[in-house]
């Protein structure tokens, strides 16, 4: 079991971030006054062991789950929403459908489990484990098989990602009640306290928010006994977020770049990183949320976010409206003119 | 002279504002949790006077003139710049032609005068003033006539945006030099020490910003009578920057949404507001750009930018990196499904 975990992730080309670099610096511009996309530019290059790197192909994954932790009355929504976006992905509704619509990216919807089970639905993906999570308030959120099984669930959309010739992976997550057990699983990996860490998710008042907060608690209580990365995803995660940490993983381990979304990926994104830290280099990021807990797990992991637009959405909506940002870079990168090109002086 | 000045902006749709508001209200999402772009789809509502507003056909007008305060040493970067860069313009090497390219937008550059006149070039339209305006540290930059002229090239451009059916007015800027002159103008506009305004520009070091502080002050003594925005325009302006504020205003007139880029558009801006209240509620603003000034001028704007990825390049890039954001916030406002279409239960 989890042999795979194993595989040292690729090590990016440091050739084709050099010869990138290079490249910059003579295009038609002052240096450096392309900013952020100069440098995303290079690091893309470095991911894709080329000195002109392209994002045509974009590969969204979207893993959706169910919670336990969710009787306890951490959401502002009900449980069976779970489901119900599971269709409404499907039939092209929800925010995320819009956005890879637009943006020509395959959407890739696995459904890992919800109470509210919408069946066979032409779109999304039956990897079924559980209905739910069980409740951390109360215990170990997963049984160590349903653990490999949410895991390997990431594994696979990559392998499907790989063969579709994907050249960014990106992830998101569907599951009332999942800002919760993110917030809580970023409590045991980074040694925190739930103050800190607890949001609004998707649109809880104080009261709702400090009910959140003492049920974190409980479920830090419940699982103390959690000390690595992977029991402590294990007893505080969820399916989705296991997958999403599955994902990462086997992103890096193929060389493939992943654009990580908000809160819920960026705190799987820390436990794939606790796991394996080899998986740093292939993490970009994509927006700052306003989930309060976001920066601290930013900062945890030294992400520095393209775009900052008071998001909160999750589905992978955030990293979706940055893909433009990597595509403009990539062309700029690739299609502007030199100095000597165009008989431009230089400074 | 000037008559046109006196015509007001249109007044943006507030049903049309009210009844995309409504509409946010019922899609498939927690309410606000697309933030920013929440609010920028209603924004573009109201100025387009629909509840559905679009930002397929985009008009992206670079306007180039030359500086006479260059004499005075503070750009990285050598006069004949400006004209070979009018070249690399049309002949789709610059960052803006990559970008107008990309974003299939119309790029409309239109030359001022330049020192180093390129001459006929496709691509480029010649509405010559003068090869440069006048040196800034020891006199008003432009003659009346002058003003008036570079002003009406900016309102020519809005015009034919109108005819092309433009949904959003972009405003671009070439001319070295042209970060000294728009701090001394905003100086002048918000009565400011140089120390607040003066930046790097295209990359000066400390010795050279100190050199263009010294001589935007020598600017603003040269100039102490220009009172009025109209005055402080002809007196510390440029071709190019006066070219953008009366774009603005005619944009604001003839009801186009105007996206500002960084530092130069946002002192045309300034001017623009300065001259017609009325045209602020057109403007919405793309980029927080590196140039150091900027953030003083959004604030005395109230803009608060979409992007801030340290760009400093100027010629309208900035503004076309936020294009697909404006365009994927229609995409999302104008094609989500509702709760109740897609039978997802409410908060």
């Amino acid at each position: 079991m989890k042999h795979w975990l194993a595989t040292p992730a690729r090590v990016p080309d440091a050739a084709a971030a050099e010869a990138a670099t290079l490249r910059q610096a003579t295009l038609t511009k002052p240096p450096g006054s392309l900013g952020r996309l100069e440098s995303l530019a290079v690091q893309l290059a470095a991911l894709q062991g080329r000195e002109r790197p392209r994002v045509d192909v974009v590969w969204i994954a979207v893993f959706a789950g169910d919670h336990g932790v969710a009787v306890e009355g951490v959401s502002a929504f009900p449980q069976v929403v779970t489901g119900e976006m599971l269709r409404n992905f499907a039939l092209g509704g929800a925010a995320i459908s819009v956005l890879a619509r637009a943006l020509n990216a395959t959407l890739d919807v696995v459904s890992l489990g919800t109470v509210n089970d919408p069946g066979d639905v032409a779109g999304v993906r039956r990897e079924i484990i559980a209905p739910s999570t069980a409740n951390i308030a109360e215990g170990p959120a997963m049984t160590d098989a349903q653990l490999d099984a949410a895991l390997i669930t990431g594994v696979r959309s990559v392998e499907r990602a790989v063969a579709a010739d994907a050249q960014v992976f990106i992830g998101g997550d569907m599951g009332i009640g999942n800002t919760a057990v993110a917030s809580a699983l970023a409590c045991a990996l980074l040694g925190e306290s739930p103050d800190v860490l607890v949001g609004a998710g998707t649109g809880l008042d104080q009261a709702g928010i400090a009910r959140k907060a003492a049920t974190i608690e409980r479920a830090l209580r419940a699982n103390a006994a959690a000390i690595t990365p992977l029991e402590c995803l294990r007893c505080l995660g969820g399916f989705e977020i296991a997958a999403l940490t599955g994902a990462f993983v086997a992103a890096a381990q193929h060389g493939m770049p992943v654009l990580v979304d908000g809160f819920i990926t960026s705190v799987a994104a820390l436990a794939a990183v606790a796991l394996r830290p080899d998986v740093r280099p292939w993490l970009m990021f994509a927006h700052r949320s306003q989930e309060r807990g976001h920066a601290r797990v930013l900062a945890a992991l030294g992400g520095e976010p393209l775009l900052d637009l008071q998001l909160r959405l999750g589905e992978a909506s955030g990293a979706a409206l940055a893909v433009p940002l990597l595509r403009l870079a990539c062309t700029l990168h690739g299609s502007m003119a030199t100095f000597a090109e165009a008989g431009v002086s230089e400074a």
